[in-house]
């Protein structure tokens, strides 16, 4: 029978062999004594594997507050299986299988889920995305260089149409990609139903007029018939993307609308950190798309090299190479979600960005880097769309801006916010 | 206009008011630089308010990784405000406000979201627990002492015929409750609609013998549709309860479920450790439950007293207080949850809870407590109602275990367990 696999960074007060087997029991079928019904043969069917253990140091203090201290405290590395037959091939129950009780057991003093493998039986059961990379770029008609976006800013505060006049400046700019903040979804002040009647007149208008329809993201982030309705509504508009905030609706808030929609599914990781900052505690990105994209996302945010958040530029490309990483051999291999670069970008920070994972596949949203620009928002647009020209050429920004105004002028603004 | 409040504990490099006007800024209209479409009168009418910052101490060592560090690093609590206009009465929406990129941000070294005060717009918007603690006892016909229940343990690797023949072990020993564990959900090996047919039988049976109708938590964790038509199959054959992984199924998935069924739902929240460990990153539970029992969760897991996991015995109590605490002034003012006692919980733990949260409004569930008593299972739940009986009669379980046999065994055995 298939297993599934997860691999941990674990510290631990009692040494990271036994954390592993206390880990291993408590996650399958063990409890804190021996049990009547727990015979040998349902600990062969049901039990957890220790699959592997290696100690990388020995701390004298541990990382996170613990209930019984030890004397040393062992960190390393451990690799635990569990049968397919425990939890099926379910996102939810996987959940719950590797990333459940376990952090706040008394035998870890740290603890990250670092990685998990799925048997191949996930690439069956799951979804994943509808769209991807090649979709994507399909529905924007945008291939040859990655797709230029920003996001609505102020996040919130514009009414509709506000919202959609800078839409109007945005498509004129030649924007690619518009996607609303994850902080308006359907407040009352920019009501959804309004804000995509009105940003949808001005996109279908310049879509008829150029042949250019520009992406853009709706915020349908609510309770789970609220999404539907909000879902059907951007579609009958002839939207084309749809945005969640992942964390507020969960696994199962995904599915839901992943098997209701008709359209890409850009979705957002705001409270990402929470996750991620703690050396001691959470998981790793590498783990953490793998549900999401399971489930179904079709672009998944990656944070942005020089970004105004905590996250180095290593762990930014780390993650943007690991959203494009097939997850399972054979025929439906892939399950590869677009990388979404936002959060502090600007012209500077593109070429480096492509240089660094050598492919166009990917969307690089500004926000400020736009609206901000000199020249407004078509010279922001602009700026954009000179700086990806030239990674792409292989020429660097700086010569490329000898005759390119708009990326000469970004350079200038923002040239001291990456390097 | 009504406005929503949050607080933090914070720490920053850059200072405390500065990285509260920061968090601010980024969770309402401001990015990292001031946008023309950022005017006077839309940040007064959408930006998020400083509204308190209490440095508590100074730190010279930033307690999480930062991307820019400081010489000092100021610790404290900052209060901030939203008004309600910018994200509406929607919990997902709150969530993404309050809990978002916040935690990201370069400009704090260590963050924790304490609590958060809705406006009573929520009141109205948010269904709450449909049974709660009143709902609960009167199903289960319990009310003049704390529920006894317990975990069917081993947590995986019973079939559904062995299940139920546990069950019928428990029902004969007069169990109140019995709960699948989180692991176990519709898996190959136990399949949720065989378990749920084959424990009703025995359970409705027991029921018309003795009267008494053992209520059962099925764990219905899933997608959407299928929780629903789990939910379904257990009104069918009977049941009254049903359980969730709160972090698998998210906000949205709770409140599907809550809109579609019509019994208690139990809240599991494995997990929980990611949030609770770190004194640097996450959320309190009192904050953190505030949103479950807002979307509709009837019964939450509290951990318990003397548990096997890391939290201290304190923090446990505040928990289960702030679940029964009230969330509105006014006639719906309750939207209480009732607590559930679990982890490493036997005899020896029930008076020391009673006595801390002064009401039997509340689950307490053993596993290895009640399956591990020398007296088996029959011995192991009279062990627990003698103790329960103790502490409501307010005489001390050495005392009453004089002449009440199970609970003397269970002292002996579990005595160590918990002092």
């Amino acid at each position: 029978m298939a297993r599934l696999f997860a691999e941990y960074e674990v510290e631990s007060p009692v040494g990271l062999e036994r954390a592993a087997r206390v880990i291993a029991g408590e996650q399958s079928c063990g409890t804190f004594m021996r049990l009547p019904g727990e015979t040998d043969d349902l600990r062969s069917r049901a039990g957890a594997n220790v699959e592997d253990v290696i100690v990388d140091e020995v701390r004298d203090k541990p990382s996170l507050p613990v209930r019984k201290p030890g004397t040393a405290y062992e960190r390393g590395r451990i690799v635990l299986s569990w049968p397919l037959a425990n939890m099926g091939p379910s996102l939810t129950n996987t959940l719950a299988t590797v990333a459940g009780n376990l952090f706040e057991l008394a035998e870890v003093s740290a603890i990250r889920l670092t990685d998990v493998t799925f048997p191949d039986a996930f690439a069956d059961a799951c979804p994943g995305p509808a769209f991807g990379v090649e979709g994507t770029q399909r529905l924007a008609d945008v291939s040859d260089r990655p797709m230029i976006g920003t996001i609505i800013k102020p996040s919130v505060g514009l009414s509709p149409d506000e919202t959609a006049a800078l839409v109007q400046q945005l498509c004129d700019g030649g924007i690619d990609f518009i996607k609303d903040d994850e902080l308006q979804a359907n407040g009352p002040h920019c009501p959804l139903a309004e804000r995509v009647r009105a940003v949808m007149d001005v996109i279908n208008a310049h879509a008829e007029k150029t042949g250019k329809k520009v992406m853009y993201a709706f915020n349908i982030t609510d309770e789970v018939d609220e999404m539907k309705r909000n879902a059907d509504l951007v579609l009958a508009q002839g939207g084309t993307c749809l945005m969640v905030s992942l964390h507020s609706i969960g696994l199962a808030g995904l599915g839901a609308i992943r098997r209701h929609s008709q359209l890409p599914l850009h979705c957002h990781r705001n409270g990402w950190g929470l996750f991620q900052r703690s050396p001691d505690i959470g998981l790793s990105y590498r783990a953490w798309q793998k549900f999401w994209r399971l489930a179904g996302a079709d672009h998944l945010h990656v944070n942005g090299l020089g970004n105004k958040f905590s996250e180095s530029d290593d762990s930014v490309i780390d993650s943007a190479r690991a959203v494009a990483e097939p997850m399972f051999c054979g025929k439906r291999a892939s399950f590869a979600a677009m990388p979404v670069f936002s959060s502090g970008q600007t012209a500077v920070q593109i070429e480096p960005t492509y240089r660094a994972i050598g492919t166009t596949g990917f969307i690089y949203c500004g926000g400020g880097g736009i609206m901000g620009h000199p020249g407004g928002v078509a010279g922001g647009v602009e700026s954009l769309r000179q700086a990806a020209e030239a990674a792409v050429k292989g020429i660097s920004a700086a010569d490329y801006a000898r005759d390119h105004r708009e990326l000469a002028d970004a350079l200038k603004v923002f040239g001291d916010r990456f390097g």
